[in-house]
């Protein structure tokens, strides 16, 4: 029985399984493997934190879906997903972290009891072969147990399904906006000279979570990131406990509403930015509302790379990774849903409801900088989910 | 140059890497792919969030190991690591997130130039196959630019490393045991009737992060888990919105601090608790008292499923899922280190400084109750990092 609040009507869970099967059909494929959590959460409305122990929707090209996950796991999973009881199955805990076994040894075997297997045969069947929690072992697991089945990547299916979303999807992103909104407050108010870094982690997080009275938030699929000083020539730090000194600090983070998200970024100079600094961000922010004013339907995603890399190279700068990536859904480790890179390599052409996060982080020798917006291509320009000012902020 | 304080001495990363290359000797491996980055951070003491892009590290038989990142993340990798810049490899932009590419064909060039193809081909080639973050597609880019390698599962061979702890890695798990109490006495103090579980969640958060004055927090490798009044019959229920009833609350947590992990359950019942509630609670305490008194060197872990088995089963109750699992570093979808599990199945043997989780979850049907304690096995018995009360929270 289902108990939780259904996040999505009925026909639009429908639809997002016809736009799937459309495109398996294209692709030969008689049957997916989905274990991207973001994918199971979209198909199925399945969550929660047990995506650690193999999990996967088995979807086939007609016929219901089938959800497997850890026995503990599938016992609760009525909770979150109105898939009916009969369709969630549970493996054994005896097949958790084994050497010698593999979760999928028994998935591929409760399939077969099930005739799933000979109807999955006649075309192949797509893999996720580079989500983040589908292991080479649990690829050889199927690979070994059924032979009759030809496995082929299906490249980000459901995640490309996923790149133009619903009206009700962007509602919640703008939700995860005014999460977002929140915590940047919640970041730029608290760094500050002799905070300590995780001080003001927890704070940012803090607000994350609590968001706004109407919308509480959600785990981002990131922890707030804050590359600070001479260490901001890189991305990816996390926070110490040491403290601000007068420096320029990188903030990074995410609003998140019920696993939609908001990523945004901000430079906050404690104390006089250096000339370089100041510099760095006044040809980052014209490059970034050229790029916004670029957005429309039918734009290539190139375009807004060329725009970007022409206002660059005007200053003598150039980027050489990408300027965002689509957005949504997000577990962690990504809030990114690997389809569309905003770069000169990216065949794509924006539609309406397709959601981004433009981000211009210069990394460069000993100081960094960044600014991003989380936007919605709207059906006459571009929708930005926050509203903060678009420049180098100072205390 | 390394910039950063490291963690631990020359002396301890030596022995580990020893460690590691004694059991791939016996392994029969002439070099290992990193990709777990608990494992990176345990041998290099590289550490950021940059493992949702592929990573690995190299390590020969003998030699000089390798580490491969994206470039923007090579690029700050000097921060964290003590590896010598020579050491550190950044593969281009470009490789990221394309359907026909994947970074480690990039990768597997670069180790062919270096000439580190060759001899590494005398035996074989461990990898971790059930690693989160090596998935299908990054394995098949390693088997087809390198047919000389025979490649085979290592088996979690840096997490066995991994399984007994040096004395300075127990200083720090003490100290992340220090950070869990304040987040476990957050929980206890904010989560009452009427409170949204999501700000419950934010004051948890806020003190996981802010941690002690001594000993600041870092981000915990799962979220706090709260499943709550029904929904508590399964363990991986996220928060929500909603305000709590009066119900029993079960909080999972974890203290962090430096990635070293002490996670920590408790239940709190909110209003008087029910006649089955309180009876596993007893049943509970007295069976985790029970398993703690058997803990000491040389005793099989399976000794202590035992004792855990024989006290549930003099109340007619029964766990199915293992009694808990060997911690350390941790990252984030998983907190447990995937070795040891504690269950009859189980072949280890206790050895002092190994440490371990033990959750004694009871997943009832419409209500659960969860206790647990992180321990230290000491040369006489047992260490537990934190101190509450073993018994359900009557608030």
């Amino acid at each position: 029985m289902y108990l939780g609040s259904q996040l999505f009507t009925d026909s639009e869970y429908e639809q997002r399984l016809v736009r799937v099967r459309e495109l398996m059909d294209r692709q030969g494929l008689s049957a997916i493997i989905v274990t991207d959590p973001a994918n199971i959460f979209y198909l199925i409305g399945y969550n929660a934190w047990s995506f650690y122990t193999p999990q996967m929707l088995f979807v086939p090209i007609d016929g219901d879906m089938v959800f497997f996950a850890r026995e503990m796991d599938a016992h609760g999973a009525h909770r979150t997903t109105w898939l009916p009881d009969e369709q969630i199955v549970g493996y054994p805990e005896s097949y958790v972290h084994r050497p010698h076994l593999h979760p999928f040894d028994w998935v591929a075997w409760a399939l077969r009891q099930r005739f799933l297997i000979a109807p999955a045969s006649k075309g192949s069947v797509g893999l996720e072969m580079d989500s983040h929690f589908f292991s080479p072992k649990a690829y050889r697991a199927l690979y070994n147990a059924i032979p009759e089945w030809k496995l082929v990547d299906n490249f980000e299916l459901v995640n490309w399904v996923r790149s133009v979303k619903s009206d009700a999807e962007i509602q919640l992103m703008r939700q995860a906006g005014m999460v977002c909104s929140e915590a940047m407050r919640a970041a730029i108010d608290t760094i500050d000279v002799g905070v300590r870094q995780c001080d003001a982690a927890a704070a940012i997080s803090q607000a994350q979570i609590t968001g706004t009275d109407e919308f509480g938030g959600d785990y981002p699929a990131i922890v707030p990131m804050m590359p600070t000083g001479a260490a901001a020539d890189t991305p990816h730090l996390t926070w110490h406990q040491g403290t601000f000194a007068e420096e320029a600090v990188v903030i990074e983070l995410t609003g998140a509403h019920k696993r939609y998200h908001c990523p945004l970024a901000r430079t906050v100079s404690l104390g006089k930015p250096s000339k370089d600094l100041d510099y760095v961000a006044n040809a980052t922010a014209e490059g970034l509302n050229n790029v916004l004013d670029v957005i429309r339907p039918g734009v290539a995603t190139r375009e807004l790379a060329s725009t970007w890399n022409w206002t660059l190279a005007k200053y003598g700068l150039e980027k050489p990774s990408r300027l965002g990536y689509s957005i949504g859904i997000g577990y962690p480790p990504d809030w990114g849903e690997r389809t569309i890179s905003i770069r000169t390599e990216d065949e794509s052409v924006l539609e309406t409801n397709m959601t981004f996060h433009i981000v211009c982080g210069m990394w460069m020798d000993d100081y960094g900088f960044e600014l991003s917006e989380s936007v919605r291509v709207s059906p006459t320009g571009v929708e930005t989910f926050t509203s903060f000012p678009r420049e180098l902020i100072r205390k």
